[in-house]
């Protein structure tokens, strides 16, 4: 081979520990090692906590010696990966790896014992995949996997130097891919948890939703209605809609009406007109939906849209009568969002207005009732037949 | 020195990559540096993207050349922050390192103009911290820090082949020094989640409390005792018993009266004894908490605990009259804590039981209305004067 195996090694295993992908990672590996080292092909046996077992996980070169991914499938009495989970290649080679011509060489000289027939199962397990060389990859002393190599390019053998290569080679891969599992492990979990959070809330804003009769999947319909219309004013408002305001956004609109839980059923349910006063007791919906959640430093800019879903841009809206550019901007769609759900669903005493009819009010009140992008913004996607 | 750089360099890197809390990280690069490497003290300058300058993070060595943790910051502007950060350390030294007594050398026959002011500024800066050699740390091209090397222990040079060594690492420094701070990004990020999730399931949980007008706090209360008696259980079920365990009691008890949220108002709090068809449906707040929760597979242990937590031991409980071992324990536990609260606290028609008289009931109630080791956990704990 013509590189210089230091440099290859050291340039590999920088680039490999910043992969965190395990998959791209092992795909990665087997390419370097076919175009790098000029091998005729390569494969990755690699250990499976749930199946318990070695799987062949990627395979690279001529056609006739690719095996398909995920074909094979080694057990852990597998003679090819018992020689080295018990590091019992070693009582054949220095090294602790295999060189099938060299290896073969011993076997014809040794007398048969339990290691000889061991060593027999693992170069009939080498004649399989064509392998001419066996590398294993450890953390600590588990065995993690075993790269396999095709022979060399330019027809000679493996030399010893190669061979320390492909040692050190194994020994990062191996950190490599605990690495990536670390990493992948973490944000599976963190995925979870982000579900978890979303479902939960979602649940729970359901059931206070059941509670008022009226409105059932209201609450749902208003998270959907709100993502929609903050999308497409991000383009307006490329500094204020980032993911983060998205995900702010989604927490607030699921839970705009969380504060009812603390209105009487008897005004939440009251058929007919409310008084003044069961009016002014309804209002607090909003003041308590911030109570409820003030507490969760992380929900502040949530809590503006609990809040303020009641202001309107005129200034005479409820808690605060906020005018225009006071009204925080997460507050202001889920206010159009909400009151598009509003008119469009039936109500016991009367039936909702068709979609063409509300998209003329929100445009009508754009500028007096809403904040005339956001009710923009909405028509634009009623257009667009994106609602 | 006398130790084999690339063995050193290989094992230092392989040790680094493991590690994912930076501070540790950091520590333990520059013991490395003192010990195996033998300098007289070591210090480590490390980009802080908060107060976007660099900070001295750890320095070791001889008391008198100790400089406080966090004591010194380097802004942007500062020179040896520029003449690496410019990468203009090139100018002067092949390998883009600084050592002392050979760049005052060149500084001495250069031309005074814009780089020779940078690195007289820069040698001033090794000056103060008695630093020999400084070597850069990037990822990519961004200075993530500046490794500054005092004197040898054995009084001589710093030699070509050290600075070659000093380079691999440092190289090898940003890339566990990124790693590190991806993983502690992620776990911050996960942590947060947490405590994100039990918040709001504490403050949504929390509201429905307040609608009941008995129970202020009990909620809460139930959650802190629940976790005491699973934390006693724990020695006897100690395969039951692990953090999914105690993360599912968590949630459980937190959001066992959550069902609540679908019972009238009027028999919630009715003032006086409830009528058999009204406690029927009260009843129901333990299948209607099931509902709220059934979608959410990750609560399937929790909704078990939602769900039963009225069982009885001699299976008189409801909602499906469950007995001895058909109660999970998790709803086990809550049944207790619950019931204790529920004993000890006022009520508008009665004052609470002293908790005295609360264990001599629940005693009492074991293997009755409680399951045993439950009850016995309970009467232990406040023995212990840990209730």
């Amino acid at each position: 081979m013509s590189i210089d195996y230091k440099k290859e090694l050291e340039k590999a295993s920088k680039t490999m520990i910043l992969v965190h992908e395990p998959d791209t990672l092992i795909k990665m590996i087997v390419r370097m090692l076919v175009q790098k080292v000029k091998v005729s092909h390569a494969n990755i046996l690699l250990h499976n906590h749930i199946a318990d077992s070695y799987i062949m996980k990627v395979s690279r070169g001529p056609l006739g010696l690719k095996v398909p991914e995920g074909f094979t499938r080694m057990d852990n009495d597998n003679a090819l990966i018992r020689i080295f989970s018990e590091e019992k290649a070693t009582l054949f080679s220095s090294d602790n790896t295999i060189v099938y011509p060299k290896a073969k060489k011993i076997l014809d000289i040794l007398v048969k014992n339990e290691n000889s027939d061991l060593l027999r199962g693992a170069l009939y397990q080498m004649e399989i995949f064509d392998a001419v060389a066996c590398v294993p990859c450890y953390f600590q002393h588990d065995l993690l996997g075993i790269l396999l190599l095709g022979s060399k390019k330019d027809g000679t053998e493996f030399e010893a130097d190669e061979m320390q290569f492909f040692v050190a080679l194994a020994s990062d891969v191996g950190m490599a891919i605990r690495n990536a599992k670390l990493f992948k492990d973490l944000t599976d979990e963190l995925d979870k948890r982000k579900a978890l959070f979303k479902n939960i809330t979602k649940a729970l804003a359901a059931a206070i939703d059941a509670k008022d009769n009226y409105t059932g999947g209201h609450t749902d319909r208003v998270r959907e209605v709100s993502q929609k219309v903050s999308d497409k004013l991000s383009q307006k408002y490329p500094d204020l809609i980032d993911d983060a305001f998205s995900e702010d956004l989604e927490i607030a609109s699921v839970l705009h009406d969380i504060g009812k839980i603390g209105i009487p059923e008897s005004i939440l349910n009251k058929q007919g007109p409310l008084s003044p006063e069961e009016w002014n007791t309804m209002k607090e919906h909003t003041v308590i939906g911030e109570k409820i959640l003030e507490s969760i430093q992380e929900l502040e800019n949530c809590v503006k849209g609990v809040k303020y879903h009641h202001e309107r841009y005129d200034g005479t809206g409820y808690p605060e009568g906020l005018k225009g550019a006071q009204i925080p901007l997460i507050a202001a769609i889920i206010a159009v969002a909400d009151s598009y759900d509003a008119m469009v669903s039936d109500r016991p005493y009367r039936k909702g207005l068709p979609q063409e009819k509300a998209m003329d009010e929100i445009e009508k009140l754009a500028g007096k009732q809403f904040h005339p992008d956001v009710a923009v913004a909405m028509v634009e996607l009623y257009r667009e037949g994106k609602l």
